[in-house]
């Protein structure tokens, strides 16, 4: 994989899951300086890591990320935020960095102190087998994952109009708890390529909105979800601008929604990618809470689950939606079949639709309605029986 | 039971549902000139008797309601409104009152037509089957079901400051995409009190906003339904006034929580009755708020199906309902005992409190707030792996 010039990677085992065949802990460092931004949850009970990062990013030099599982450090207190900020320093000073260099990134069951002991091992590993290669980045995604089945990563090259290479590497973690404003997902990105500090602020935040926060798994919002990216400049000191970084922008996009679907792919207990497309609005806003209705619609979801090409559930969950809009003026495909237009059901081969649900992993939704020219997209998963047993038998 | 004077009932098989130990129709008719009242969905999508019924409510002389169950007649276009007409007026007709005197409820699958000759036929059979007692009472609240477990009915009695007696019953149904605003709730109040039409329509607004309105199953909110009250003055024709008045919203009240509370607690595969309650607030829009994010998150549903005591989820939830608040002044009670105080958890004992959400079929879910003075109340259920096999298997 393309992985971005001076760039470490590690994953670790520091005891932190039972299982010791898996992985609990994440690092990645640049060795030069980085510009960093960052998106935030949005969750008023937010963790103690998102309020000691909020407070270092944006950055125009931050180096080093380091990641748990297992504990989340959310409403932990005083000793919280002192347990993320010796996370921090404590990996910081392995390289001789200042602790706002350095970030933590927790996930987790919520309310538990950090076993710190186990956590600063944790450290001194990851700080001893950091590497610039492919094993090592996909270590750090499996090091942070929790209830995902999949790690999550992927890679992009791109080359600026001066002709230099430059690339991109993305990890993520979902699953469970996913909804738009960063749901339990840590994401990190790292390139080569140089930013400015508001430049990588601005962009990261308009990517988000057209990635990450297009995923809805249960429409909970947790509390501990970061996306940070690190720009070394590695590639090409020069920050980008003009078409570079319009290519850059389109390029990230990219990179995340491929992230993002991945996360909405690997929900709990999912069986169906069910990506809600909504057109034909007076706003995006509008577009955006139909769209949010529909995804995050239980009935939809088992509907999907059961492979039901069930329109009267689709078109119910936009009509609650607190939106007003002309069912006379509305069409509605499911997986490219018309299912719904006009105010009323299309005759359609019932069992043909379900047969496309159930014979393909992503299902498509599209509404469009005779109300302006404003879309939004959300990506979400069904809702299976693995679902309410993966999170009713979960530890509290 | 105490059943409202000059009001008869009845429930009838009319071959809609295939097995015919089942009810599928209902009728209810006032004998004298009745006022009418009604609470419809607010859903953009609605079906179109809501749309003739909203015609004709409120009404100072309604006298006859008739029920079908499994075609909603929902997204049938000018079809299902003449059907929905058709219906009112043939039943009227066996009475000899005029079609407006007349409306139609139905409930069930959307976008099919009704099969206008069963349910002409069940028509005949009602209107040859009316009675006055608790068993033609208990019928016609067995004629409205649909994937309820249970028939839903109470009744009060309640005296005048002049020494009357007055009666109410109230018969509902519920199960699935129930939510505030009026989901797929079904519900007729008959009483043989009088009163004014604008007291009367004021009054079941209110009244449906402490009650039904306080409902939430899965956050669906459906296309079908409406609350409808019919006084008909027959135990003293003087309009209530003064403290009659307050006596009998008192009463009313208590009928519909009762009869709420028998929809939240017979929700699809419900082993729960959560009750969610929310004080200490700005503003009770600000309460109702947070509390819907509690009742409808599916990671909290499901940790109480599963007698998990996880404050964490329940915090997480409250923290995204877009409501500001300070966790560093919450407190939060699970079947009255203390799991969070002041922005972290409390020690407690986790097996106790889980013994008590299992061994009871209620659980009480208590957030304080320190915002202000403002509360609100949900009812719901939990969610099980039993609501996802009924509703991945539900017929389209």
């Amino acid at each position: 994989m393309p992985l971005p010039l001076a760039f470490r990677f590690a994953g670790y085992y520091a005891g932190l899951k039972s299982d010791p065949s898996q992985l609990d802990m994440a690092m990645i460092v640049s060795d030069t300086p980085a510009t960093a931004a960052g998106v935030f949850t949005q969750n008023v009970v937010c963790g103690a890591p998102v309020t000691v990062a909020r407070a270092r990013i944006p950055s125009d030099d931050l180096r080093l990320v380091v990641v748990n599982t297992r504990v989340a450090n959310t409403c932990t207190g005083e000793q919280g935020i002192t347990d993320a900020k010796t996370m921090a320093s404590v990996a910081a000073s392995k390289f001789g960095l200042a602790e706002e260099q350095a970030i933590a990134m927790s996930t987790g069951v919520i309310g538990r102190m950090l076993p710190m002991e186990k956590i600063l091992t944790g450290i001194d590993g990851l700080s001893k087998t950091l590497a610039a290669n492919d094993e090592s980045f996909q270590a750090a995604a499996r090091g942070i994952m929790t209830t995902d089945l999949q790690p999550k990563f992927t890679t992009r090259e791109l080359q600026t109009s001066s002709g230099k290479t430059i690339r991109i590497a993305g990890l993520c973690k979902g699953s469970g708890m996913i909804a738009p404003n960063m749901a339990t997902m840590l994401a990190v990105i790292t390139t080569d390529a140089a930013l400015k500090v508001n430049d990588a602020q601005a962009m990261l935040k308009r990517v988000a909105d057209v990635s990450f926060n297009c995923v809805t798994v249960d429409g909970d919002t947790s509390t501990s979800d970061m996306l940070v990216m690190l720009a070394n400049g590695a590639a090409d000191a020069t920050p980008l601008t003009g078409n570079d970084i319009t290519n850059f922008e389109k390029t990230l996009t990219g990179l995340c929604e491929e992230l993002a679907k991945k996360i909405a792919a690997d929900g709990e207990g999912a069986s169906h990618l069910l990506t809600v497309e909504v057109n034909g609005c007076a706003s995006e806003s509008d577009a955006k809470q139909i769209a949010r209705s529909i995804a995050e619609s239980p009935l939809v979801k088992t509907a999907i689950a059961g492979g039901d090409p069930n329109w009267g559930r689709i078109m119910c969950a936009a009509g609650y939606a607190g939106i007003n809009f002309k069912p006379e003026k509305s069409l509605l495909l499911l997986n490219e079949t018309e299912l719904f237009r006009n105010g009323q059901p299309v005759t359609f081969e019932a069992s043909k639709v379900s047969k496309s649900i159930r014979e393909n992993f992503e299902t498509s939704v599209k509404l469009t309605l005779g109300e302006g020219n404003a879309n939004a997209k959300l990506w979400t998963c069904d809702f299976t029986r693995q679902y309410i047993a993966i999170n009713a038998d979960y530890t509290s």
